[in-house]
């Protein structure tokens, strides 16, 4: 869809994206005739300075903007998310200084769990997502808002073949690690200092054979319960933390 | 509300209810006029074992009753949530064999978040949840839901207030460790493997410092970028993996 643009609702979200990518921002929406919380205060400020029109619009426009989200009287249109390639993932891992690391995830459909990684990937060192083209969810507004603004920091990429970029991540010097229940290595046993890209499955399904068998490592997380199994933004946050606590000790702003 | 009932929605969550307390399930709605998916053969299989009705609904009805969840064509009315005690918890977690471990939740709001930790805590070999009477969702179909039937496994306490509760698990010999990102501690280096009650704040607000004040730890997950804060069910499954690692492996079944 050309000219397609997304829409970021709460306080949260639109003041990250206002902060961080400013003139992403077309337009601001704020409830007509409420005090805006304090918060939106700064809302204000930074959409003057970046010359961001702030509309005001009656509860039932911006509850359609929102698409029936928790706005908390505040959303802001986005240009189209801006997908990185493969490779500009890759450079930003390789200037980071830290060994790559990467979040590969083979079919997630639920935006709440996306948005959940990429938070996650944010705040536990990884330098981006990379997602299949088909069969999974892409960046909606709904994912930025479960992200709590994460979306405008951590790069997420769309690979048409995930297989072919798991060896293109192989060919750059990562090892492939995937989350399996299956799998013949508890991830607390699993050496994971070194460049990584993890591979996390869809909810139910896992990873898929055909991805699996891009894979040097296969990491179980040990269960002890009766369900036995985790959600997948779960898995993915606890094999990022097992690999900072390995990388000594929190990958950036930690001692 | 006396005579208060809840419902759950999609093949797992039904299937969990019927197979771990059968006694507790009502009736069981059915999409009407469509074959129902190859899980939900156990469904009616074990509906009829129960003796529990199932009942051929209209997808309007069926909508209506889970109130727009994904309900996958079956929905099941259960009992109302049947709540332990603080009490009931701490005898279950005593009579396991392992050191008990229990998570805290100061005030969790959003249902996906209670489902996911309720869902983590069955996974990682917690043995209770204890939440406060007032400002907390309590357990609803959405929660049920989110946690994939973990419900059905993990005994959840609501208590009056949580102050209070922390001090009787002290006197009871559990350790009290809460997550905050002002924590002295780092999570892997704190030790872990003795009688513990994690401590979980709201999303935002963190743990309050009246219940603060009622723990022996304050952990600190180290946070590498730029949104600098976790879901609180991602906070909540860290805390409960790092545990488990310590503990030496797995908690259950692991070796």
């Amino acid at each position: 869809m050309p000219g397609e643009s997304r829409t970021v609702h709460g306080i949260h979200p639109v003041l990250e994206a206002l902060r961080a990518h400013p003139a992403d921002v077309e337009r601001v929406y704020v409830l007509e005739g409420s005090v805006p919380p304090r918060a939106a205060a700064e809302i204000l400020s930074r959409a003057r300075e970046a010359q961001v029109r702030v509309e005001r619009v009656p509860r039932e426009r911006l509850q359609a903007l929102v698409d029936g989200g928790a706005h908390q009287g505040v959303a802001a249109r986005l240009r189209e998310f801006a997908y990185a390639s493969l490779e500009d993932v890759l450079a930003r891992a390789e200037a980071s200084g830290t060994p790559p690391l990467l979040v590969v995830l083979d079919g997630l459909q639920d935006p709440h769990n996306l948005g959940a990684v990429i938070r996650s990937a944010d705040a536990l060192g990884a330098h981006g997502v990379v997602l299949p083209k088909d069969r999974s969810v892409g960046v909606t507004a709904a994912v930025a808002r479960a992200s709590a603004g994460a979306v405008e920091h951590v790069p997420v990429a769309r690979v048409t073949n995930l297989s072919r970029a798991l060896e293109e991540l192989k060919a750059a010097g990562l090892w492939v690690a995937a989350a399996d229940p299956e799998g013949e290595q508890l991830l607390w046993d699993a050496r994971l200092d070194g460049p990584l890209a993890v591979v996390i499955g869809a909810e139910g399904a896992g990873v898929r054979p055909g991805v699996l068998k891009h894979s040097d490592l296969r990491l179980r997380i040990p269960m002890a319960g009766r369900v036995g199994s985790l959600n997948a933004s779960v898995s993915a946050a606890l094999v990022l933390y097992e690999v900072a606590r390995q990388r000594g000790r929190g990958g950036g702003r930690s001692p």
